[in-house]
């Protein structure tokens, strides 16, 4: 896709596929700010996470294109469709990535099961100012309309000031009507999990299946810093995501395993 | 599972299947410090993240049991099975989890895409001390019998102290002779990432599909700290894991949107 102008170029996707009314509300917010490639799934890719098809073939098409606005379709997953868009479809580095807006929330530990996210992670590793959005209301007909000024907002300083390199945001709105949405609010990632329940089921030839159920558990739902106090709190919670994963206060803390080893490598 | 003495309990999954080498040499290890329960995956899960199973039933089974060692099988991603053995089969949260030994590298960035770390990931959600192991041979014959010494250090010293929650370690073996691996170190994650190529293909009713193939491209070859450094230079790496991807660095940097979300809210 040749950008024509100098409009920002603007990578939109999400883990709900193409259909997903997430990916066009977030789409038309796209539109006003830049030049917009859409790389979405055929079908939804929830609970994906970062897997990646090397297995499998990937297959994509174009599904339209029109000034400003072009649509690919990928069978694949949010982590290809990024993949894919970068090194085959856009003629430049995109100047943002936004994912989502994920029908259901992202917030706390599920930033690690995300699709939505993972799409994220991945512009970030690549070095795009990368934005997931989700949405606290699983419904396909979910409103979005109510968090659009807010979205706006962190667009805009986001393609001005752009990310440190290997960081992006996790957006979470409260699924409220804007009068009662209290604002943005920067935040650590919750210390929570899901607490699994299989659910044991027969099949018609009597054989045993699960269905992977949960409720998610809050370690520390006093604490007013995190995601899930202000989302509870009504307020849309940004939570700046690093996609080094390493712990920097334990490594200097294990760094007398080292020595051990050495006294190994002379006693051998 | 029912633990039937004092000895430690070990819970060890992969990403490679439970017929792969690395989890037989892994299990073996794990048999020398306690009891083993043992949850892989029928067929190989490799690039599946942390993915989870929420459309599709999960079938699992008694794979088979002796003294201090019981194996299932299950048909899902490596996350469900930690999920499911941590709900549904252990009769305790477990003292240890160990994942792999996986066959190929997960250093880097690869730790986002990789099946073997999100099990240990998933299991440091659930604060369990978790580490997943991974050697730089792809080959389904690998050697694993040369870092066998220094599998067991690692495994002992975390038995031994445990690991703050919340955190896992993810180590890479380099694959070489026990002579020439030169020790443990410990090391960030290095900067880098998948440099992608679809290579394109038509199939036989003429529809194009594509391969995901790709190189890595470090960042940072000269950094001494990072785990490609220490691999390259014939050093198993170890990496401290935390599951908290919140940026506090950036986040303390933001602060300042909060502001002016205040400023728009006067004046709505």
């Amino acid at each position: 896709m040749k950008s024509s102008n100098n409009r920002p170029l603007i990578l939109v996707t999400n883990d709900d596929g193409y259909k997903a009314k997430g990916i066009e509300a977030l789409t038309a917010v796209a539109r006003e700010f830049g030049d917009v490639v859409v790389m979405a799934a055929a079908e939804s890719q929830s609970g994906k996470s970062h897997s990646i098809t090397i297995k499998d073939p990937i297959r994509y098409k174009l599904l339209d294109t029109q000034a400003g606005l072009t649509r690919y379709v990928i069978r694949g997953t949010p982590a290809d469709g990024v993949k894919l868009a970068l090194c085959s479809i856009l003629d430049r580095q995109p100047d943002l990535l936004l994912s989502g807006i994920n029908h259901g929330t992202n917030s706390s530990t599920s930033v690690v099961y995300s699709g939505t996210m993972a799409a994220a992670i991945e512009g970030a590793i690549h070095q795009i100012p990368s934005i997931g959005f989700s949405i606290l209301d699983y419904r396909p007909d979910a409103d979005f309309s109510q968090s659009l000024p807010f979205l706006r907002e962190i667009i805009l300083r986001t393609l001005r000031d752009g990310l440190p390199a290997g960081t992006c945001l996790n957006v979470n709105i409260p699924a409220v009507s804007r009068e009662l949405i209290r604002g943005i609010r920067l935040c650590r990632q919750t210390n929570g999990y899901w607490k699994e329940q299989f659910e044991i089921r027969e099949d018609p030839r009597g054989a045993k299946y699960s269905w992977l159920t949960g409720s998610f558990i809050n370690r520390e739902p006093e604490s007013k810093d995190t995601d899930e106090w202000a989302l509870k709190n009504n307020y849309l919670s940004v939570v700046p995501v690093n996609t080094d994963f390493t712990d920097h206060s334990l490594l200097k803390e294990l760094k007398n395993w080292e020595t051990t080893t050495q006294r190994n490598e002379s006693t051998r």
